[in-house]
């Protein structure tokens, strides 16, 4: 451990909750449309929707916005008892409305921070350089960074459209650090720990309370390590 | 001239068309409102709504997107004939989906190079790093990166949320060059040529065909050059 330099972190879910308010504006979102689908059927349509668009819009609010108007649309017009809402083509504009509404409400949300994020950044701050890698709009990673007040802490901020291995070492080389020099830590497996294994890095996997089924992939096999909570990441470390 | 190191070059509008297809899809959107509104109105109407959301949703094709579809139901709800497309509160659900169709194409449309990018491209890099700012969705602006076939000539891609003066300090900082070893080469004065004069860094103008009002503003007062096409750099650096 004693080549380690530099510790990424991600930041959605790992040092902030996020996840969390997706998953409450996707409740207020099936309420509005109770009354043409259930929830779990709307889930999978929803998430259909988001992953044909993803090529296209790539993540962040911005992106879930235009995929829960998406699915909507679809969801009114194609529902049985759709006459409720639909005569002649036409649909409730207050639907659409209270949407854009939610993806604001997500662009907008105050920034909670995870457990033991302020009492270990100071501690690693003065033994390594800290980074955050972290994937979404860059205006809302940004304002969250800036609300979080963590800014001071991280030496260098690279926010991606992809965590894939070609991303970290990109990143890696412009750093100036070999890979076994850099040790990523995250709540995904998929896009924190796995990409990050496989160019030679170390990997630290926190579990969020829920993850997001495109994060989801199978154990990494190689080693890494996985902590309860980010504190651990102190006896690591030791 | 002999110190200069980095020439950064803008993207949208300085090296390929880009403006041309918020345009295009405007003109369509007013055509499918043209029942309810006049372009003229539309475009004041649109404009409102996309200043009032630029602190939330930034630049780039979702944002707009985003503001059209809301531009739509606050112009349909608020028109005196409205009772043609709605109905107890209800619209046209065509249209929202029209409108995702149009933020669909501009994230999508070919990439068109400006005259002589391809030609001066490879004689600057024999003689200069060169490198990309440019703000926007990340995704969007690597996807055009990538179609355009540019990527091999520059040494580095910055994309930010906004080109202020702070971000190109915090650029060339990271970067290691001064400013003065620094030009800057776009066709906003906003965000290519005044901010990077501020700083101390030389900038380039090369006004495109038509600019969004939001890059509009006086001309600076420091020097600067200003040239019709981008194959006259070569004279400014000879």
């Amino acid at each position: 451990m004693n080549k380690l330099k530099i510790i990424g972190f991600d930041a959605d879910d790992t040092l902030w909750e996020n996840g969390l308010y997706f998953r409450k504006a996707e409740q207020e979102f099936a309420l509005m449309l109770r009354n043409f689908i259930d929830p779990d059927s709307l889930h999978a349509r929803l998430y259909a929707v988001e992953m044909k668009n993803m090529p296209t819009y790539g993540y962040g609010a911005m992106a879930y916005t235009l995929s829960l108007i998406e699915t909507a649309l679809d969801v009114i017009h194609s529902a049985p008892n759709s006459s409720k809402a639909l005569s002649q083509g036409k649909i409730d504009s207050g639907i659409i409305e209270r949407i854009l509404g939610l993806g604001r409400g997500i662009l907008s949300h105050p920034i909670e921070l995870l457990p033991d994020v302020e009492s270990i950044l100071p501690v690693l701050q003065a033994r390594y350089r800290l980074i955050i890698v972290t994937k979404g709009d860059i205006l809302d990673q940004e304002r969250k960074l800036s609300k979080s007040g963590l800014l001071p802490y991280f030496h260098h901020i690279e926010i991606v459209s992809e965590k894939h291995e070609e991303n970290y070492r990109d990143l890696l080389r412009r750093l100036d650090v070999a890979p076994a020099e850099f040790m990523m830590v995250g709540n995904s497996l998929k896009s924190d720990v796995l990409p990050v294994l496989n160019i030679g890095g170390q990997a630290v996997h926190v579990p969020a309370a829920s993850i997001w089924e495109h994060e989801q992939c199978e154990k990494p096999l190689s080693p890494y390590y996985e902590i309860n909570r980010l504190g651990q990441l102190l006896t690591v470390l030791a």
